[in-house]
Protein backbone atom coordinates (compact mmCIF):
# COMPACT_ATOMS: atom_id res chain seq x y z
CA UNK A 1 0.00 0.00 0.00
CA UNK A 2 1.17 3.44 -0.49
CA UNK A 3 0.88 6.46 0.35
CA UNK A 4 1.45 9.75 -2.50
CA UNK A 5 1.39 13.18 -1.70
CA UNK A 6 -0.06 14.83 -4.96
CA UNK A 7 -0.22 18.28 -4.14
CA UNK A 8 3.48 19.03 -4.76
CA UNK A 9 3.30 17.75 -8.45
CA UNK A 10 -0.23 19.40 -9.21
CA UNK A 11 1.57 22.86 -8.79
CA UNK A 12 1.00 24.69 -11.92
CA UNK A 13 -1.64 22.66 -13.12
CA UNK A 14 -4.91 24.61 -13.80
CA UNK A 15 -7.08 21.61 -14.69
CA UNK A 16 -5.01 18.66 -13.89
CA UNK A 17 -6.12 15.07 -15.56
CA UNK A 18 -4.76 11.94 -14.51
CA UNK A 19 -4.01 9.38 -16.75
CA UNK A 20 -3.05 5.74 -15.81
CA UNK A 21 -1.67 2.56 -17.59
CA UNK A 22 -1.08 -0.93 -16.03
CA UNK A 23 1.12 -3.13 -18.15
CA UNK A 24 3.14 -6.56 -18.10
CA UNK A 25 6.43 -7.71 -19.68
CA UNK A 26 4.80 -10.32 -21.35
CA UNK A 27 7.23 -13.40 -21.71
CA UNK A 28 10.04 -11.45 -22.16
CA UNK A 29 10.76 -12.69 -18.31
CA UNK A 30 11.32 -16.44 -19.78
CA UNK A 31 14.46 -14.70 -21.31
CA UNK A 32 15.21 -12.56 -18.15
CA UNK A 33 14.76 -16.28 -16.13
CA UNK A 34 16.93 -17.88 -18.75
CA UNK A 35 19.38 -16.02 -18.54
CA UNK A 36 19.54 -14.85 -14.93
CA UNK A 37 19.39 -11.05 -15.62
CA UNK A 38 16.85 -9.63 -13.84
CA UNK A 39 17.71 -5.72 -13.69
CA UNK A 40 16.29 -5.27 -17.45
CA UNK A 41 12.78 -6.45 -17.23
CA UNK A 42 11.96 -3.58 -14.77
CA UNK A 43 13.74 -0.95 -16.79
CA UNK A 44 10.97 -2.45 -19.22
CA UNK A 45 7.84 -2.51 -17.44
CA UNK A 46 8.72 1.28 -16.35
CA UNK A 47 9.76 2.44 -19.23
CA UNK A 48 6.85 0.74 -21.09
CA UNK A 49 4.38 2.35 -18.73
CA UNK A 50 5.84 5.96 -18.98
CA UNK A 51 5.48 5.58 -22.64
CA UNK A 52 2.20 5.01 -22.64
CA UNK A 53 0.69 7.70 -20.69
CA UNK A 54 3.35 9.85 -22.24
CA UNK A 55 0.90 9.37 -26.25
CA UNK A 56 -1.58 11.64 -24.13
CA UNK A 57 1.02 14.06 -22.98
CA UNK A 58 0.58 13.32 -19.31
CA UNK A 59 3.95 13.61 -16.87
CA UNK A 60 4.38 9.95 -15.28
CA UNK A 61 3.95 10.71 -11.39
CA UNK A 62 4.35 7.72 -9.70
CA UNK A 63 4.99 4.05 -10.16
CA UNK A 64 3.88 0.71 -8.71
CA UNK A 65 4.59 -2.66 -8.82
CA UNK A 66 3.02 -6.44 -8.96
CA UNK A 67 5.18 -9.45 -8.54
CA UNK A 68 3.97 -12.61 -8.09
CA UNK A 69 5.91 -15.94 -7.73
CA UNK A 70 5.62 -19.09 -6.15
CA UNK A 71 7.98 -18.47 -3.68
CA UNK A 72 10.11 -15.67 -3.83
CA UNK A 73 13.66 -15.22 -4.62
CA UNK A 74 15.08 -12.23 -2.95
CA UNK A 75 17.77 -11.82 -4.70
CA UNK A 76 15.36 -11.87 -8.32
CA UNK A 77 13.18 -9.60 -6.58
CA UNK A 78 16.20 -6.99 -5.85
CA UNK A 79 17.58 -6.97 -8.90
CA UNK A 80 13.91 -6.22 -10.40
CA UNK A 81 13.93 -3.24 -8.14
CA UNK A 82 16.78 -2.09 -9.08
CA UNK A 83 16.17 -1.97 -12.54
CA UNK A 84 12.70 0.01 -11.80
CA UNK A 85 14.18 2.01 -9.42
CA UNK A 86 16.73 3.52 -12.20
CA UNK A 87 14.16 3.72 -14.47
CA UNK A 88 11.55 5.65 -12.47
CA UNK A 89 14.70 8.12 -11.31
CA UNK A 90 15.56 8.62 -14.82
CA UNK A 91 11.93 10.43 -15.67
CA UNK A 92 11.38 11.81 -12.09
CA UNK A 93 8.81 9.21 -11.43
CA UNK A 94 8.41 7.99 -7.94
CA UNK A 95 8.70 4.68 -7.01
CA UNK A 96 6.68 4.29 -4.54
CA UNK A 97 6.19 0.59 -3.87
CA UNK A 98 3.81 -2.36 -4.56
CA UNK A 99 3.07 -6.11 -3.81
CA UNK A 100 5.03 -9.35 -3.92
CA UNK A 101 2.64 -12.26 -3.54
CA UNK A 102 3.69 -15.24 -2.72
CA UNK A 103 1.53 -18.01 -4.55
CA UNK A 104 3.00 -21.70 -4.38
CA UNK A 105 0.91 -23.77 -6.70
CA UNK A 106 0.48 -20.98 -9.69
CA UNK A 107 4.23 -20.48 -10.31
CA UNK A 108 6.95 -23.38 -10.81
CA UNK A 109 10.29 -23.15 -9.81
CA UNK A 110 11.76 -19.72 -10.20
CA UNK A 111 8.99 -18.08 -12.42
CA UNK A 112 7.57 -14.90 -11.51
CA UNK A 113 5.67 -12.37 -13.27
CA UNK A 114 5.81 -8.97 -13.13
CA UNK A 115 3.28 -6.28 -13.58
CA UNK A 116 3.75 -2.39 -13.54
CA UNK A 117 0.79 0.79 -12.82
CA UNK A 118 1.66 4.16 -13.60
CA UNK A 119 0.06 7.18 -12.73
CA UNK A 120 0.59 10.72 -14.44
CA UNK A 121 -0.58 13.71 -14.93
CA UNK A 122 -1.83 16.31 -18.26
CA UNK A 123 -2.94 19.57 -18.19
CA UNK A 124 -6.54 18.87 -19.60
CA UNK A 125 -6.04 21.78 -22.24
CA UNK A 126 -2.61 19.69 -23.72
CA UNK A 127 -3.93 16.36 -23.80
CA UNK A 128 -2.53 14.45 -26.84
CA UNK A 129 -5.53 13.44 -28.87
CA UNK A 130 -5.29 12.68 -32.37
CA UNK A 131 -8.47 15.08 -33.13
CA UNK A 132 -6.17 17.78 -35.08
CA UNK A 133 -4.13 15.23 -37.06
CA UNK A 134 -5.38 16.00 -40.82
CA UNK A 135 -3.89 14.89 -44.38
CA UNK A 136 -0.28 15.83 -45.37
CA UNK A 137 0.76 15.96 -41.74
CA UNK A 138 4.18 14.24 -41.41
CA UNK A 139 5.05 10.88 -39.59
CA UNK A 140 8.21 10.84 -37.42
CA UNK A 141 9.75 7.97 -36.23
CA UNK A 142 11.96 7.23 -32.70
CA UNK A 143 14.34 4.23 -33.41
CA UNK A 144 13.56 1.16 -30.99
CA UNK A 145 16.16 -0.22 -29.00
CA UNK A 146 15.46 -3.47 -29.81
CA UNK A 147 11.92 -5.57 -29.22
CA UNK A 148 11.12 -3.42 -26.41
CA UNK A 149 8.17 -5.95 -24.46
CA UNK A 150 6.68 -7.65 -27.78
CA UNK A 151 6.94 -10.31 -29.54
CA UNK A 152 8.78 -12.84 -27.39
CA UNK A 153 6.41 -15.62 -27.76
CA UNK A 154 7.19 -15.84 -31.15
CA UNK A 155 11.17 -15.13 -30.82
CA UNK A 156 11.01 -17.74 -28.26
CA UNK A 157 9.23 -20.21 -30.25
CA UNK A 158 11.68 -19.37 -33.00
CA UNK A 159 15.10 -19.72 -32.18
CA UNK A 160 14.34 -21.71 -28.42
CA UNK A 161 15.56 -21.09 -24.61
CA UNK A 162 18.18 -23.44 -24.29
CA UNK A 163 21.48 -21.96 -23.12
CA UNK A 164 23.10 -22.88 -26.21
CA UNK A 165 20.73 -20.42 -28.55
CA UNK A 166 20.76 -17.54 -26.35
CA UNK A 167 24.30 -17.23 -26.39
CA UNK A 168 25.33 -17.84 -29.44
CA UNK A 169 26.94 -14.52 -30.87
CA UNK A 170 25.81 -13.09 -34.45
CA UNK A 171 28.46 -10.95 -35.98
CA UNK A 172 25.40 -9.13 -37.38
CA UNK A 173 24.06 -8.38 -33.82
CA UNK A 174 27.61 -7.94 -32.65
CA UNK A 175 26.75 -9.59 -28.91
CA UNK A 176 24.69 -12.68 -27.90
CA UNK A 177 21.22 -13.31 -29.32
CA UNK A 178 20.30 -13.43 -25.70
CA UNK A 179 22.16 -10.05 -24.74
CA UNK A 180 19.92 -8.46 -28.18
CA UNK A 181 16.72 -9.90 -26.67
CA UNK A 182 16.62 -8.41 -23.55
CA UNK A 183 17.93 -5.05 -24.50
CA UNK A 184 15.63 -2.77 -22.27
CA UNK A 185 12.44 -0.76 -23.54
CA UNK A 186 13.40 2.67 -23.79
CA UNK A 187 11.55 5.30 -22.61
CA UNK A 188 11.18 8.24 -24.62
CA UNK A 189 9.84 11.26 -22.02
CA UNK A 190 12.96 12.99 -21.60
CA UNK A 191 13.23 13.63 -25.33
CA UNK A 192 9.64 14.03 -26.12
CA UNK A 193 8.76 16.31 -23.22
CA UNK A 194 9.99 19.96 -24.44
CA UNK A 195 8.57 18.92 -27.58
CA UNK A 196 5.11 17.75 -26.71
CA UNK A 197 3.47 21.41 -27.42
CA UNK A 198 4.11 20.82 -31.24
CA UNK A 199 2.83 16.97 -31.27
CA UNK A 200 -0.56 16.15 -32.54
CA UNK A 201 -0.75 12.50 -32.30
CA UNK A 202 1.99 10.18 -30.59
CA UNK A 203 1.77 6.48 -30.86
CA UNK A 204 3.71 3.82 -28.97
CA UNK A 205 4.18 0.46 -31.02
CA UNK A 206 4.08 -2.10 -28.91
CA UNK A 207 2.12 -5.55 -29.85
CA UNK A 208 0.61 -4.73 -33.27
CA UNK A 209 3.41 -2.77 -34.72
CA UNK A 210 2.87 0.03 -36.80
CA UNK A 211 -0.10 -1.97 -38.57
CA UNK A 212 -1.92 -2.02 -34.96
CA UNK A 213 -1.02 1.25 -33.14
CA UNK A 214 -0.76 4.08 -35.46
CA UNK A 215 -4.84 3.64 -36.24
CA UNK A 216 -5.79 4.27 -32.69
CA UNK A 217 -4.91 7.39 -32.76
CA UNK A 218 -5.42 8.95 -36.70
CA UNK A 219 -9.08 10.16 -37.26
CA UNK A 220 -11.57 8.53 -39.30
CA UNK A 221 -11.13 8.55 -42.78
CA UNK A 222 -7.03 9.25 -42.17
CA UNK A 223 -4.49 6.46 -43.30
CA UNK A 224 -1.09 6.66 -42.16
CA UNK A 225 1.17 6.12 -45.16
CA UNK A 226 4.55 4.36 -44.42
CA UNK A 227 7.65 4.81 -46.44
CA UNK A 228 9.75 1.73 -45.19
CA UNK A 229 13.22 2.78 -47.26
CA UNK A 230 13.50 5.54 -44.73
CA UNK A 231 14.86 3.66 -42.05
CA UNK A 232 16.57 1.07 -41.88
CA UNK A 233 15.41 -2.11 -39.55
CA UNK A 234 17.71 -3.22 -36.93
CA UNK A 235 19.37 -6.66 -37.49
CA UNK A 236 17.61 -8.96 -34.68
CA UNK A 237 14.60 -8.25 -36.36
CA UNK A 238 16.12 -9.71 -40.08
CA UNK A 239 17.91 -11.95 -37.91
CA UNK A 240 14.31 -13.17 -36.99
CA UNK A 241 12.35 -12.92 -40.08
CA UNK A 242 15.06 -14.95 -41.72
CA UNK A 243 15.23 -17.97 -38.97
CA UNK A 244 11.47 -17.78 -38.29
CA UNK A 245 10.79 -17.47 -42.31
CA UNK A 246 8.09 -15.06 -41.24
CA UNK A 247 6.49 -13.23 -43.63
CA UNK A 248 6.43 -9.37 -43.80
CA UNK A 249 3.37 -8.65 -43.28
CA UNK A 250 3.23 -10.53 -40.08
CA UNK A 251 6.73 -9.06 -38.63
CA UNK A 252 5.24 -5.72 -38.90
CA UNK A 253 2.50 -7.06 -36.64
CA UNK A 254 4.58 -8.16 -34.45
CA UNK A 255 7.31 -6.24 -33.79
CA UNK A 256 8.27 -2.62 -33.95
CA UNK A 257 10.83 -3.54 -37.00
CA UNK A 258 12.95 -0.21 -35.34
CA UNK A 259 10.25 2.48 -34.46
CA UNK A 260 9.41 2.38 -30.93
CA UNK A 261 7.30 5.80 -30.78
CA UNK A 262 5.56 7.61 -33.59
CA UNK A 263 5.10 11.13 -33.88
CA UNK A 264 2.70 13.12 -36.07
CA UNK A 265 3.29 16.69 -36.61
CA UNK A 266 2.36 19.26 -39.22
CA UNK A 267 4.73 19.73 -41.40
CA UNK A 268 5.68 23.32 -40.58
CA UNK A 269 6.96 21.77 -37.62
CA UNK A 270 9.45 19.30 -38.82
CA UNK A 271 12.48 21.13 -38.36
CA UNK A 272 12.15 21.51 -34.28
CA UNK A 273 11.82 17.49 -34.45
CA UNK A 274 14.70 16.67 -37.02
CA UNK A 275 16.97 19.45 -34.88
CA UNK A 276 16.01 18.85 -31.46
CA UNK A 277 16.23 14.92 -31.63
CA UNK A 278 19.08 13.89 -34.11
CA UNK A 279 17.47 9.86 -34.28
CA UNK A 280 14.10 11.52 -35.49
CA UNK A 281 13.41 10.00 -39.19
CA UNK A 282 10.85 11.51 -41.56
CA UNK A 283 9.06 8.01 -42.64
CA UNK A 284 5.42 8.54 -43.55
CA UNK A 285 2.90 11.17 -44.26
CA UNK A 286 -0.84 10.86 -43.28
CA UNK A 287 -3.61 10.92 -46.68
CA UNK A 288 -6.96 10.64 -46.98
CA UNK A 289 -8.14 7.03 -46.67
CA UNK A 290 -9.05 5.86 -49.69
CA UNK A 291 -9.30 1.59 -49.30
CA UNK A 292 -10.28 -0.12 -46.16
CA UNK A 293 -6.11 0.26 -45.03
CA UNK A 294 -5.74 2.50 -42.88
CA UNK A 295 -1.81 2.00 -42.43
CA UNK A 296 0.70 1.32 -46.04
CA UNK A 297 3.85 0.18 -45.17
CA UNK A 298 5.66 0.80 -48.53
CA UNK B 1 -3.64 2.15 -20.97
CA UNK B 2 -6.20 4.52 -19.15
CA UNK B 3 -7.69 7.82 -19.29
CA UNK B 4 -9.14 9.26 -16.29
CA UNK B 5 -10.63 12.83 -16.16
CA UNK B 6 -9.53 13.27 -12.50
CA UNK B 7 -10.78 16.92 -12.71
CA UNK B 8 -14.62 16.23 -11.72
CA UNK B 9 -12.94 14.37 -8.58
CA UNK B 10 -10.91 16.73 -7.28
CA UNK B 11 -13.76 19.25 -7.09
CA UNK B 12 -14.57 19.83 -3.44
CA UNK B 13 -10.85 18.98 -2.46
CA UNK B 14 -8.14 21.63 -1.08
CA UNK B 15 -5.37 20.29 -1.11
CA UNK B 16 -6.21 16.74 -3.19
CA UNK B 17 -3.73 13.80 -1.92
CA UNK B 18 -3.54 10.90 -4.11
CA UNK B 19 -3.64 7.36 -2.58
CA UNK B 20 -3.00 4.22 -4.40
CA UNK B 21 -2.43 0.36 -3.63
CA UNK B 22 -1.76 -2.06 -5.64
CA UNK B 23 -2.59 -6.26 -4.83
CA UNK B 24 -3.20 -9.82 -6.15
CA UNK B 25 -5.75 -12.41 -4.57
CA UNK B 26 -3.57 -14.90 -3.45
CA UNK B 27 -3.90 -18.30 -3.77
CA UNK B 28 -7.48 -17.99 -3.40
CA UNK B 29 -7.28 -18.14 -7.82
CA UNK B 30 -6.58 -21.67 -7.02
CA UNK B 31 -10.05 -22.15 -5.13
CA UNK B 32 -11.68 -20.47 -7.69
CA UNK B 33 -9.93 -22.13 -10.38
CA UNK B 34 -10.77 -25.81 -8.67
CA UNK B 35 -14.56 -24.63 -8.16
CA UNK B 36 -14.85 -22.93 -12.01
CA UNK B 37 -16.27 -19.70 -10.16
CA UNK B 38 -14.72 -16.76 -11.01
CA UNK B 39 -16.83 -13.30 -10.46
CA UNK B 40 -15.77 -13.27 -6.63
CA UNK B 41 -12.03 -12.97 -7.11
CA UNK B 42 -13.21 -9.94 -8.89
CA UNK B 43 -14.90 -8.63 -6.28
CA UNK B 44 -12.56 -9.75 -4.09
CA UNK B 45 -9.56 -7.95 -5.89
CA UNK B 46 -11.42 -4.50 -5.65
CA UNK B 47 -12.70 -4.76 -1.98
CA UNK B 48 -9.27 -5.26 -0.75
CA UNK B 49 -8.15 -2.11 -2.70
CA UNK B 50 -10.75 -0.01 -1.94
CA UNK B 51 -10.25 -1.08 2.16
CA UNK B 52 -6.53 -0.69 1.89
CA UNK B 53 -6.30 2.97 0.71
CA UNK B 54 -9.46 3.36 3.19
CA UNK B 55 -7.18 3.56 5.73
CA UNK B 56 -5.64 6.80 5.40
CA UNK B 57 -9.71 8.07 4.86
CA UNK B 58 -9.31 8.03 0.62
CA UNK B 59 -12.30 7.43 -1.45
CA UNK B 60 -11.36 5.50 -4.16
CA UNK B 61 -11.25 7.32 -7.64
CA UNK B 62 -10.33 4.25 -10.12
CA UNK B 63 -9.06 0.92 -10.46
CA UNK B 64 -7.08 -0.92 -13.28
CA UNK B 65 -6.44 -4.48 -13.39
CA UNK B 66 -4.02 -7.06 -14.85
CA UNK B 67 -4.95 -10.46 -15.72
CA UNK B 68 -2.59 -12.67 -16.69
CA UNK B 69 -3.13 -16.36 -18.31
CA UNK B 70 -1.12 -18.94 -20.20
CA UNK B 71 -4.30 -18.82 -22.97
CA UNK B 72 -6.88 -16.41 -21.73
CA UNK B 73 -10.02 -18.05 -21.22
CA UNK B 74 -12.69 -15.43 -22.17
CA UNK B 75 -15.51 -16.98 -20.30
CA UNK B 76 -13.75 -16.58 -17.21
CA UNK B 77 -11.92 -13.36 -17.96
CA UNK B 78 -15.48 -11.58 -18.27
CA UNK B 79 -16.50 -13.49 -15.14
CA UNK B 80 -13.91 -11.81 -13.06
CA UNK B 81 -14.63 -9.14 -15.37
CA UNK B 82 -18.28 -9.09 -13.83
CA UNK B 83 -16.90 -9.13 -10.19
CA UNK B 84 -15.27 -6.12 -10.78
CA UNK B 85 -17.63 -4.15 -12.31
CA UNK B 86 -20.19 -4.97 -9.74
CA UNK B 87 -17.23 -4.03 -6.82
CA UNK B 88 -16.64 -0.72 -8.45
CA UNK B 89 -20.07 0.05 -9.03
CA UNK B 90 -21.17 -0.11 -5.63
CA UNK B 91 -18.08 1.93 -3.89
CA UNK B 92 -18.50 4.64 -6.63
CA UNK B 93 -15.23 3.68 -8.29
CA UNK B 94 -14.43 3.89 -12.09
CA UNK B 95 -13.06 0.55 -13.81
CA UNK B 96 -11.19 2.09 -16.85
CA UNK B 97 -9.89 -1.15 -17.92
CA UNK B 98 -6.19 -2.56 -17.81
CA UNK B 99 -4.32 -5.35 -19.18
CA UNK B 100 -4.87 -8.70 -20.19
CA UNK B 101 -1.53 -10.75 -21.04
CA UNK B 102 -1.06 -14.03 -22.60
CA UNK B 103 2.03 -15.91 -21.21
CA UNK B 104 2.41 -19.32 -22.62
CA UNK B 105 4.93 -21.28 -20.50
CA UNK B 106 4.90 -18.95 -17.78
CA UNK B 107 0.61 -20.14 -16.56
CA UNK B 108 0.07 -23.69 -16.76
CA UNK B 109 -3.52 -24.99 -18.23
CA UNK B 110 -7.01 -22.68 -16.99
CA UNK B 111 -4.25 -21.02 -14.33
CA UNK B 112 -4.36 -17.36 -14.06
CA UNK B 113 -3.19 -14.82 -12.11
CA UNK B 114 -5.15 -11.29 -11.37
CA UNK B 115 -3.33 -7.78 -9.57
CA UNK B 116 -5.44 -4.65 -9.02
CA UNK B 117 -4.39 -1.24 -8.67
CA UNK B 118 -6.46 1.68 -7.08
CA UNK B 119 -6.25 5.45 -7.09
CA UNK B 120 -7.95 7.19 -4.28
CA UNK B 121 -8.16 10.81 -3.08
CA UNK B 122 -8.24 11.98 0.28
CA UNK B 123 -8.19 16.07 1.41
CA UNK B 124 -4.78 16.43 3.14
CA UNK B 125 -6.01 17.88 6.62
CA UNK B 126 -8.04 15.01 6.97
CA UNK B 127 -5.72 11.39 6.35
CA UNK B 128 -6.31 9.29 8.85
CA UNK B 129 -2.48 8.55 10.11
CA UNK B 130 -3.23 7.45 13.73
CA UNK B 131 -1.08 10.05 14.92
CA UNK B 132 -3.27 11.03 17.62
CA UNK B 133 -4.23 7.54 18.76
CA UNK B 134 -4.03 7.43 22.72
CA UNK B 135 -4.07 5.24 25.44
CA UNK B 136 -7.51 4.91 26.27
CA UNK B 137 -9.12 4.98 23.30
CA UNK B 138 -11.40 2.03 22.27
CA UNK B 139 -11.11 -0.40 19.55
CA UNK B 140 -13.86 -1.36 17.71
CA UNK B 141 -14.29 -4.29 15.37
CA UNK B 142 -16.35 -4.75 11.54
CA UNK B 143 -16.89 -8.41 11.05
CA UNK B 144 -15.22 -10.01 8.50
CA UNK B 145 -17.16 -12.01 5.58
CA UNK B 146 -15.02 -15.15 5.58
CA UNK B 147 -11.32 -15.71 5.09
CA UNK B 148 -11.17 -12.25 2.88
CA UNK B 149 -8.14 -13.10 0.56
CA UNK B 150 -5.42 -14.24 3.31
CA UNK B 151 -4.67 -17.38 4.73
CA UNK B 152 -5.54 -19.65 1.81
CA UNK B 153 -2.39 -21.65 1.29
CA UNK B 154 -2.75 -22.84 4.52
CA UNK B 155 -6.66 -23.46 3.87
CA UNK B 156 -5.33 -25.41 1.02
CA UNK B 157 -2.82 -27.14 2.45
CA UNK B 158 -5.70 -28.26 5.26
CA UNK B 159 -8.27 -29.52 3.02
CA UNK B 160 -6.90 -29.98 -0.14
CA UNK B 161 -8.50 -28.56 -3.49
CA UNK B 162 -10.20 -32.05 -4.42
CA UNK B 163 -13.51 -31.33 -5.75
CA UNK B 164 -15.16 -34.03 -3.31
CA UNK B 165 -13.12 -31.89 -0.33
CA UNK B 166 -13.96 -28.37 -1.73
CA UNK B 167 -17.96 -29.60 -1.81
CA UNK B 168 -18.35 -30.98 1.30
CA UNK B 169 -21.34 -29.60 3.67
CA UNK B 170 -20.30 -28.55 6.90
CA UNK B 171 -23.59 -28.01 8.75
CA UNK B 172 -21.77 -25.89 10.89
CA UNK B 173 -20.90 -23.75 7.69
CA UNK B 174 -24.94 -24.09 6.14
CA UNK B 175 -23.26 -24.71 2.99
CA UNK B 176 -20.39 -26.13 1.02
CA UNK B 177 -16.74 -25.73 2.15
CA UNK B 178 -15.87 -24.47 -1.18
CA UNK B 179 -18.66 -21.69 -0.83
CA UNK B 180 -17.56 -20.44 2.37
CA UNK B 181 -13.98 -20.06 1.31
CA UNK B 182 -15.17 -18.28 -1.54
CA UNK B 183 -16.85 -15.95 0.06
CA UNK B 184 -16.07 -12.52 -1.25
CA UNK B 185 -13.60 -10.12 0.36
CA UNK B 186 -16.09 -7.41 1.83
CA UNK B 187 -15.81 -3.80 1.49
CA UNK B 188 -16.34 -1.57 3.89
CA UNK B 189 -16.13 2.34 2.57
CA UNK B 190 -19.69 3.17 1.84
CA UNK B 191 -20.34 2.13 5.73
CA UNK B 192 -17.16 4.07 6.79
CA UNK B 193 -17.43 7.02 5.45
CA UNK B 194 -19.73 9.60 6.68
CA UNK B 195 -18.13 8.29 10.06
CA UNK B 196 -14.19 8.83 8.63
CA UNK B 197 -14.10 12.44 11.03
CA UNK B 198 -14.44 10.76 14.11
CA UNK B 199 -11.76 7.70 13.33
CA UNK B 200 -8.12 7.81 14.64
CA UNK B 201 -6.66 5.01 13.21
CA UNK B 202 -8.18 2.17 11.06
CA UNK B 203 -6.38 -1.51 9.96
CA UNK B 204 -7.57 -3.40 7.23
CA UNK B 205 -6.64 -6.98 8.42
CA UNK B 206 -5.17 -8.98 5.89
CA UNK B 207 -2.16 -10.90 6.01
CA UNK B 208 -0.69 -10.78 9.59
CA UNK B 209 -4.08 -10.97 11.22
CA UNK B 210 -4.98 -8.95 13.87
CA UNK B 211 -1.11 -9.17 15.47
CA UNK B 212 0.27 -8.33 12.12
CA UNK B 213 -1.70 -5.46 11.29
CA UNK B 214 -2.82 -3.65 14.01
CA UNK B 215 0.34 -2.07 15.19
CA UNK B 216 1.20 -0.54 11.83
CA UNK B 217 -1.36 2.34 13.00
CA UNK B 218 -0.41 2.64 16.76
CA UNK B 219 2.31 5.43 17.68
CA UNK B 220 4.96 4.09 19.73
CA UNK B 221 4.52 3.21 23.32
CA UNK B 222 0.76 1.95 22.68
CA UNK B 223 -0.52 -1.75 22.39
CA UNK B 224 -3.68 -2.68 20.99
CA UNK B 225 -5.54 -4.98 23.97
CA UNK B 226 -8.65 -7.46 22.25
CA UNK B 227 -10.81 -8.96 24.26
CA UNK B 228 -11.38 -12.21 22.46
CA UNK B 229 -14.48 -12.70 23.93
CA UNK B 230 -16.29 -9.69 23.08
CA UNK B 231 -16.64 -11.03 19.64
CA UNK B 232 -17.58 -14.78 17.75
CA UNK B 233 -15.15 -16.06 15.82
CA UNK B 234 -16.88 -17.25 12.62
CA UNK B 235 -17.39 -21.70 12.12
CA UNK B 236 -14.87 -21.17 9.00
CA UNK B 237 -11.79 -20.41 11.05
CA UNK B 238 -13.23 -23.05 14.23
CA UNK B 239 -13.10 -25.68 11.23
CA UNK B 240 -9.82 -24.87 10.05
CA UNK B 241 -8.12 -24.56 13.14
CA UNK B 242 -9.90 -27.98 14.21
CA UNK B 243 -8.92 -29.32 10.92
CA UNK B 244 -5.22 -28.43 10.71
CA UNK B 245 -4.55 -28.78 14.33
CA UNK B 246 -3.28 -25.00 14.16
CA UNK B 247 -2.39 -23.05 17.02
CA UNK B 248 -4.39 -20.42 18.57
CA UNK B 249 -1.44 -17.85 17.71
CA UNK B 250 -1.01 -19.24 14.48
CA UNK B 251 -5.11 -18.76 13.54
CA UNK B 252 -4.76 -14.76 15.05
CA UNK B 253 -1.52 -14.47 12.56
CA UNK B 254 -2.63 -15.86 9.78
CA UNK B 255 -6.27 -15.24 9.63
CA UNK B 256 -8.59 -12.51 11.01
CA UNK B 257 -10.32 -14.75 13.01
CA UNK B 258 -13.97 -12.78 12.11
CA UNK B 259 -12.84 -8.97 12.16
CA UNK B 260 -11.77 -7.61 8.74
CA UNK B 261 -11.58 -3.89 10.12
CA UNK B 262 -10.62 -2.24 13.01
CA UNK B 263 -11.22 1.37 13.94
CA UNK B 264 -10.17 3.46 17.13
CA UNK B 265 -11.25 6.14 17.95
CA UNK B 266 -11.67 7.95 21.51
CA UNK B 267 -14.29 6.70 24.27
CA UNK B 268 -16.41 9.81 23.87
CA UNK B 269 -16.99 8.43 20.20
CA UNK B 270 -18.27 5.25 20.56
CA UNK B 271 -21.63 5.66 20.79
CA UNK B 272 -21.66 7.13 17.74
CA UNK B 273 -19.98 4.05 15.91
CA UNK B 274 -22.51 1.09 17.54
CA UNK B 275 -25.28 3.39 16.45
CA UNK B 276 -24.53 4.16 12.98
CA UNK B 277 -23.02 -0.03 12.65
CA UNK B 278 -24.82 -2.09 14.08
CA UNK B 279 -22.48 -5.08 13.25
CA UNK B 280 -20.02 -3.24 14.93
CA UNK B 281 -18.79 -4.15 18.63
CA UNK B 282 -16.28 -3.21 20.95
CA UNK B 283 -13.40 -5.43 20.81
CA UNK B 284 -10.67 -3.42 22.63
CA UNK B 285 -8.84 -0.46 24.25
CA UNK B 286 -5.60 0.97 23.49
CA UNK B 287 -3.22 0.67 26.64
CA UNK B 288 0.54 2.18 27.34
CA UNK B 289 2.50 -1.10 26.37
CA UNK B 290 4.32 -2.60 29.30
CA UNK B 291 6.41 -5.42 27.80
CA UNK B 292 7.38 -6.08 24.40
CA UNK B 293 4.26 -7.08 22.83
CA UNK B 294 2.17 -4.37 20.74
CA UNK B 295 -1.20 -6.29 20.27
CA UNK B 296 -2.87 -8.77 23.22
CA UNK B 297 -5.28 -10.83 22.28
CA UNK B 298 -6.92 -12.06 25.93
Amino acid sequence: MGFFGGLFEFKGYQQPVLVSSVDGVGTKLKLALALGKHDTVGIDIVNHCVNDILTCGAEPLFFLDYIAAGRLNPEQVGEVAKGLASACREVGCALIGGETAEMPGLYTGEDYDLAGFIIGVVEKSRIIQGKKIAAGDTIIGLPSSGLHTNGYSLARKIFGETSSALNTVYPELGRTLGEALLEPHRSYYNQLKPLLPLIKGLAHITGGGLIGNVPRVLPDGLTASFDSRSWSVPPIFNLIQQRGNVDREEMYQVFNMGIGMVIICSKDNVDHFTQMLPEAKVIGEVIKQSGKARVIIE
